[in-house]
C-alpha cells in the first residue's frame, strides 16, 4: 500500500527532493544531496575564494517581497565579493532559516530564480541546511575560482592611482525611499524603474575581465564612501570629483527635482558595482574592455594625502556620513 | 585630538577587531580580515570537503544558555560532519546573527571558546559576516581535507555488513530532558554529568583515523534510528540488537529507575557520535584502531533485508518515531 504524502506537506527532504535537487546541476561531488557533506575537487595550485554574505527580513528585504528579489540579492551581495576579487563563480552553498509563512509556491519563485541566476553566471548549489526561524534569514558561502589565479585585493593603492566606479549610483536608494514612502514620483514608469533597481539588483561581474589592470577593487555594500574608505589606509586617502560620480538621466531629473540631496547618493547601500582602483596607464585597456562588456565605468578621483570631496568650484563639500549595516 | 570611544560600542568593526582577528591564526589567505572575501589554496588533487550546518536560539540552544556551549555546539555539528566524511577539519567561515542582548562579554567567551576549540582541532577561521536579528542564529561552513583524499559517503552498504557506533546513545537526551524539567534526579553529580552532556558536546574525531576499514560513515544529529534510515535504501534494511546499545553506565541506573523510556534513546538528538559500515573482515582493526585512540566503538548490528529491532527473546520491539529537526 501506498502511503499518502500530502501534497501540501513541508519536510526538509520534500524541500531538498522537489526544489533544492535540481540546483545541484548533477555536480559529482555534491552527492545529489544524499550525504551531510560535499567536495570540491580541485586543480592544481589552484587558489579558492571563499565569500560569506547574510540577509536578514525588515532589513535587506521584508516579509512580502517577491522570492525572486530576495533570490537575487542573496546571490549578488555575494557574486559581487567574488566579482571584486577578480575570479569567476564556481558553487555556494545555502543556509535557510525559514518562517512556517514560507510555503511551496514561495520556495518554488525562490530555486526558479536561484536556478536562472545559476544558469546565467554558471555556479551550483553544493549543499547546505535548512532551519526553522521566526523571521527569514538566509546566509550563503561562494566559491570562486580565478583563470589566471591571480587575486585581487582590497587595499593595495598608492598615491595618484585613479579611482573609478561601475555602473550608476543611488538609483535602487530612491526605489528604497519610494517604498518607505518617504518620497512620491508621479511618473509610474519613473517609479517602476527605480523600485525594480532596489528589488532586483544584478551584480557588476567585470571584475575577472579586468584583474590584469587594476591594483585593488572593492563591491559597494555599504555605500560608495564608506566603501571606499575601507580600501583606505592611515596614509592615502582620496580625492573624489562630485561632477564625476556616475548617476543614470533618471536620477538625475530627480536630483533637479531636489527630492533627495546629491551627496546622499555617496553613501547610500543596495548598490552592487564595483570601485576599483588602478595605475593611470592603464586607462584606456580599462574603458576598452568595459565598453567590450557593455559596463559603464567613470573615473571618479585618485588616490591623495587628504580625504575630500571636490566640486566644479573646487570648493570641499561635507563628507556624507557612514553607514554601518550592523548598528 | 584622539577620538573618544565608548567602551561599550558594539560595531562591526570593534567585534572583527577585538574578538574575531585572533581566530584567523594569521593565515595568508583570510587577509587579516581586512578584504570582503578570503582564499584557500590548495594542494594538488586534493578535495576540499565543504559541509553547512546552523544553530538557532530556541531551537538548538536557549537565550542565557553559556556563550561556550554554544560555540562547543556550532562546531560540534559540524566537524561530526567531516570526521563522518573521514577528513579532518582545515579552516570554516561563521555567519553570526546578533540581537541586541549579545553584550562584550558574551562574544568574548563565545570567541574563546572558539579558539580553544581550533588550537584543539587544528583549524582557523577563514571569514564570514555579521548582521542583526532578533533572536540568535549561528550558520558556519566547514572545510576539510583528508589525508589520503579518500572520502567516505554516507550510504556505501551490503549485506550482512557490520553497523557500528561510536560513544554512548542518550546521555544529552538525559540532559535536555531535566533541563526541561520533564524529569528530575536528585543526585547532583548525576544530574550536572547529563546536563553537561547536553551544553557540551564533543564531536567523535575518529572518522579520518577509520576511513580505510569503513564503507560508510554519518554522524548522528537527528538520532540513531532516523541517521541509520538516511543510510539505508530501498532494498538494504538494518538489523539491530536493541541489548547491544551502547550507553553510559549513568543511563544504565536511570533507565532501571525508569524514568526514561528504553527505545526513546533510540532517536534522540544532540548526540555527535558517528554511525559506521563496515565489512566483517574489519572488525578487529576498527576495535584495535579505536582502542588506541580511546574512541568506544560498538557492533550493533548488520545490514539486512528488514527493519528489525531485536533484543534477548528476538521479538520485534516497535520502531520508534523518527525525529525531523525541520518540523
Amino acid at each position: 500500500m501506498k502511503k499518502k504524502i500530502s501534497k501540501n506537506k513541508f519536510t526538509e527532504k520534500i524541500i531538498i527532493n522537489n526544489y533544492l535537487k535540481k540546483l545541484n546541476f548533477n555536480k559529482q561531488g555534491t552527492f545529489n544531496f544524499e550525504n551531510d557533506a560535499s567536495y570540491i575537487k580541485l586543480i592544481k595550485n589552484k587558489k579558492l575564494v571563499v565569500t560569506s554574505d547574510s540577509i536578514s527580513e525588515n532589513l535587506d528585504f521584508f516579509k512580502y517581497d517577491d522570492p525572486k528579489s530576495i533570490a537575487k540579492k542573496i546571490v549578488t551581495i555575494n557574486l559581487s565579493d567574488l566579482s571584486a576579487m577578480g575570479t569567476d563563480p564556481y558553487a555556494y552553498s545555502l543556509n535557510l532559516f525559514l518562517p512556517r509563512y514560507i510555503n511551496h509556491k514561495w520556495i518554488n519563485l525562490f530555486t526558479k530564480e536561484l536556478y536562472a541566476l545559476q544558469k546565467k553566471y554558471n555556479f551550483y548549489l553544493l549543499g547546505g541546511d535548512l532551519s526553522r526561524s521566526d523571521k527569514l534569514h538566509i546566509s550563503s558561502t561562494f566559491f570562486g575560482l580565478s583563470k589566471s589565479n591571480k587575486i585581487i585585493r582590497q587595499n593595495k593603492i598608492n598615491f595618484n592611482y585613479d579611482i573609478w566606479i561601475t555602473g550608476n549610483l543611488g538609483d535602487s536608494f530612491v526605489g528604497l525611499q519610494i517604498l518607505k514612502k518617504k518620497i512620491d514620483i508621479i511618473n509610474i514608469k519613473t517609479k517602476n524603474y527605480f523600485l525594480k533597481r532596489y528589488f532586483y539588483p544584478k551584480p557588476c561581474m567585470i571584475g575577472p575581465k579586468l584583474s590584469n589592470y587594476v591594483e585593488s577593487m572593492k563591491d559597494i555594500s555599504d555605500g560608495f564612501i564608506s566603501d571606499l574608505k575601507k580600501m583606505l589606509d592611515k596614509k592615502h586617502k582620496a580625492e573624489i570629483d562630485i561632477n564625476k560620480i556616475p548617476i543614470s538621466k533618471k536620477l538625475e531629473k530627480i536630483l533637479k527635482q531636489n527630492l533627495i540631496n546629491q551627496n546622499s547618493i555617496l553613501n547610500t547601500g543596495d548598490n552592487y558595482d564595483l570601485i576599483m582602483i588602478a595605475q593611470s596607464k592603464n586607462r584606456e585597456k580599462i574603458f576598452k574592455i568595459s565598453h567590450k562588456n557593455k559596463v559603464k565605468v567613470s573615473l571618479v578621483g585618485k588616490i591623495s594625502k587628504k580625504f575630500k570631496l571636490i566640486n566644479d568650484s573646487d570648493k570641499t563639500l561635507n563628507i556624507p556620513k557612514e553607514f554601518d549595516h550592523f548598528r
